[in-house]
């Protein structure tokens, strides 16, 4: 495949595809990136698959009109466990799901192959990560557990490891998986990094977390490394298309990402 | 309006319409009751108007296909707020929302008519409970709040008041509208009665809680009592009627309604 554009295009069905954004800038800061929410029409997790394919095809083929994409990013879990393959036969750009390099780094670095997930309930449900996590490494355990409040924390911002309700329901969701004597849990949605410290908190300082956002920022690394034609940029451009500008978004956007934001550009999918 | 069916429809887009039916199985016990949960399309919240009117219109256009129904209650909030009319012109039957009945009750009972409202982000931006307080209460202070959190806690089950998360939460939410000085409570979303002896704790027991199942239940006594051929039956059906049936849909159903349900049957709208 030859693809000359160079900006990073990162879709999500909503706001949480931000976290691996925020990861995408930090490891990789001189890229331009575009940003993509279907605001509109989340959350795509009680959608059927139809449904959320033709989504992201639609948002796929919406970003490639616009940007000179180098790589699409599916950063929403649900759409990356159905639609990766649809998706990359549409787009003459490399398609980068969020649920194949997570679970396939998490099988490396896991020492004793007992791997935690968490995730929303249709995630744990689809059984996605764990399907990934045994392609890449067969005798590996997996732990599953929903975990819905998480979520809704992550949104409302309640995420300080002091904050009470934020520890309590970390303590509830994680303490059986703990038991369950797990060295690495693959943090299976995008809201859930921020609530990174409080996880950490309570899962200790021994066992490996697995972020999503980091293993996708690591395949787009690759993929640059491996393209003379991706030269750095000096002063990156960053633009926001959402399909919905609801209330409060650049409030909760600019939690997600930990700094202002360009004004986000409404579009019609 | 000439109706001579009996049973009492109940519409929701998902579960939470179930504890509007357990409030009619209790004040009403010897009337037959058909629920229909949309759970195919749940939330509606993300939707548009328009959509979230034709749902409705096709759901009491089934219901009345299949039952013979004596009224037909719009159990859910968006619904309620943007379809009562329309479902009212599409059927014969006589159509209740929850969000008039509520308002009007909690601006009757409120002695100062400082009255909050809390409910999920969507309910609480739409204003609708502010208006139909107005309606009915011109002079009425009217204090609102959202609660993202509470849904995933009634459906979790973490909903006992000494549970420190459910009571921890409920206070962040509440106590801000207690300073307020509100005398008056509308649970304006349908999960919320299952945090109800959470929010008690929280409130104190002189506030007025006012749950939407109640005036809903008030009103359906009312049209009832108008109708010498609505009688009473011995020995009363109580039929489920869901457009998808989700896993763990019983387990949460039965929490819902406290007590054991009969098989659901799976419909396509």
């Amino acid at each position: 495949m030859s693809v000359r554009g160079r900006t990073i295009g990162v879709f999500d069905s909503g706001v949480g595809g931000l976290t691996v954004l925020r990861t995408i800038h930090r490891l990789l800061p001189d890229r331009d990136t575009a940003y993509l929410g279907d605001t509109a029409r989340v959350p795509y997790g009680t959608r059927s698959p139809e449904t959320i394919v033709r989504y992201a095809v639609n948002a796929a083929r919406f970003l490639v009109s616009r940007e000179e994409l180098g790589v699409f990013v599916i950063a929403c879990n649900t759409a990356s466990a159905v639609a990766v393959e649809a998706v990359a036969a549409a787009i003459p750009v490399p398609v980068i799901g969020v649920i194949e390099p997570t679970a396939r780094h998490a099988a490396r670095v896991s020492v004793g192959g007992r791997i935690g997930i968490i995730g929303t309930r249709g995630t744990i449900a689809s059984g996605a990560y764990e399907r990934a996590i045994h392609a890449a490494r067969p005798e590996a355990t997996t732990f599953a557990a929903a975990c819905p409040l998480f979520v809704p924390l992550a949104e409302e911002g309640w995420t300080d490891p002091l904050d009470p309700v934020a520890e309590l329901t970390a303590r509830r969701y994680l303490l059986p998986l703990l038991a369950e004597g797990i060295d690495t849990l693959i943090l299976g949605c995008t809201h859930y990094p921020l609530l990174g410290p409080v996880i950490r908190k309570v899962v200790g300082e021994k066992l490996v977390l697995c972020d999503a956002s980091e293993a996708v920022a690591e395949d787009i690394r690759a993929l640059a490394s491996e393209r003379s034609s991706w030269p750095a940029v000096s002063t990156p451009g960053r633009r926001y298309y959402l399909t919905d500008l609801p209330k409060g978004f650049r409030t909760v956007a600019e939690r997600f990402l930990e700094g202002p934001i360009s004004e986000p550009i409404e579009v019609d999918l």
